[in-house]
């Protein structure tokens, strides 16, 4: 696994061997305080550890401090052109700034904004993407080797950081295709020293989006390859949230609740499983969000729905717990072991409590 | 790459450097013929290739002969335990049957079944899960290394036809977790000369199922394996094919129609792009339908929805045709040059009618 000097994000440490931390972005505009901290709090119980706002100008500062004084979450300030804009989001203490080096409008301002970061302690991402490296440069990404060219522009960032005398660097640079994704960070990952920022931009729809950066992050984060990420999806931010600990956890890589295992129905099932599926998958976030991580039962990591009481369990033997439905009731098990048969629609409630239990000899 | 012999499900090649293919089942029951057949209609246009339907008992055999002669798409029949029924399947007319030799109630039908597949000529998939395979062999899949269980069973499987001359074989080893499938598809690449159908079981609801299987095929196509592919989601089945070639657009195996490149819009953003994103992606999958893949334009492969119009044409440089948003307008552009200014409202009829003329230059 590549080695990365760890960087600090407020209370997060990213690299350094630190666990993969999942962030994401506002959707809500920083200047109605009320809905960016409202969104902050939906996102931290979704599991979020960092999270990035919008700073489209000076007018927003005083939303930004007003916003810093009470937000939940360490918060990243994504500053495009302005470089005084930058210096004044660290100023008024956000704990990262993503910038684009090579678009600031005043690139001496390049030097101030080093000064702020080391003098309020806070680390640099440099954040490049295919469309904003690409037209100011006069090459498009459509190019031969658009992956080198993007390469080429965050390496030449980070340089002019480290000419600076500056190290407290995290480096990502995102494009919309999954294979150039990859061909990225495998060459960032072979170049530099610093913490990679995973991400693939502008990747549409729920479906499609999540797709794309399962794709990518598996065969990167399979690598050893990237310390935190971003999942992007045009949508509710929560689910870019839920997305990122999909991964994490479908790869093995950190714990988080229970995993949903249900089987993908067919002519042989009888009852609404998706519906099904759908409400213990809710209960299960909310149980994690209430119970909290740290005393969530470790013999409960996996809960199975099944279309089936006759396969179902045994299908579903690896499962911790689980439910097999036919037309009025349902079996619980654990472990493949059936303990009791309750009505179908008391089934998701036996689960959860099975749970809480557990949970209430930890607590 | 890995080689593997070709063989044929009806018109479609799996293996021998045929492209990977997208298969899907059905949920609907077979008896009822017309919601069978409605769902494989739908099914086929969403782009599924090969469909599998379960055979539950002898009493399906009619609906499944009803079926057969009516199917778009070339079906696979699943079953389990009874290897009589096998047989009848195969004297039915199904083009392929999935089964797992070691759960054959009788064993002695093996024989049966091979006869009937070579007097069809028709391939027969050893199609394995962790589930079914743990409780029978007494082993469960808990235990120490799942994955070489998984992939003895298989072996076996492929075995006890291999000792009855035959070798029209296709493979899968299926469980819920990703990196036990990658090391389970791994081991069979490396061990067997058949094409291999990649899958991942009871993978959850549509997030989570997607995700699980981004992270292993990912994996696995990019080293070379997988031959044809199941994406298994709890929930529509049109969901698995759209998923599935999610997976393989992006990673650049395959064409369908145009994907979409959207911005996961931030404070900036003045529209819902999420429901503008929803209906462009909704629209390309209609027109894909319509035109078919074969007159689909070669320059127009990526649609772009962007959130504002000062960034948003160049930031989509890459994408072949776009709009980008503001509150009441949008700007049409083209590889990043502005075509026309449009009202919001009309974009995506504008983004439509701009593949249609194209389209229609090709017809």
């Amino acid at each position: 696994m590549p080695s990365s000097a760890a960087v600090t994000v407020g209370s997060v440490a990213i690299g350094g061997g630190a666990p993969v931390s999942i962030q994401s972005m506002l959707t809500r505009p920083l200047d109605d305080t009320d809905a960016a901290l409202e969104q902050t709090e939906a996102l931290r119980t979704a599991g979020c550890e960092i999270v990035r706002v919008a700073l489209p100008g000076h007018s927003v500062l005083p939303a930004l401090k007003a916003y810093l004084a009470e937000a939940v979450l360490p918060v990243v300030a994504d500053i495009h052109f302005d470089g005084r804009l930058a210096v004044r989001a660290i100023e008024a203490g956000c704990h990262k700034i993503r910038i684009n080096p090579a678009n600031l409008q005043n690139p001496g301002t390049l030097t101030d904004i080093v000064a702020a970061a080391k003098a309020n302690s806070i680390p640099i991402r440099v954040g490049l993407n295919s469309g904003s490296v690409a037209p100011r440069s006069g090459i498009r990404p459509t190019d031969d080797n658009p992956a080198a060219l993007l390469v080429d522009a965050a390496l030449d960032g980070v340089r002019s950081l480290e000419k600076l005398g500056f190290h407290d660097i995290v480096v990502s640079a995102k494009c919309p295709d999954v294979t150039q994704t990859i061909d990225i960070y495998r060459r960032l990952a072979a170049t530099l020293p610093y913490p990679l920022h995973l991400g693939v931009t502008a990747a549409g729809g729920l479906r499609q989006a999540v797709i794309k950066h399962g794709l990518a992050f598996g065969v990167l984060l399979g690598e050893g390859i990237g310390d935190t990420m971003r999942v992007s999806v045009t949508g509710d931010p929560v689910e870019e949230v839920r997305a990122g600990w999909d991964i994490l956890r479908g790869l093995g890589r950190r714990r988080r609740g229970a995993v949903m295992i249900a089987c993908p129905t067919c002519g042989r099932t009888k009852v609404d499983l998706q519906e099904i599926a759908a409400a213990v998958e809710s209960a299960l976030e909310d149980l994690v969000t209430e119970i909290g991580e740290e005393n969530w039962p470790d013999d409960i990591r996996s809960v199975a729905v099944m279309g089936c009481i006759v396969n179902g369990p045994g299908e579903a033997a690896a499962a911790d717990i689980g439910a097999a439905f036919e037309h009025k009731n349902a079996v619980i098990f654990r472990k493949g072991d059936i303990l009791e048969r309750v009505p179908a629609a008391s089934a998701v409630a036996k689960l959860v409590s099975l749970i809480e239990e557990a949970a209430s000899g930890i607590r």
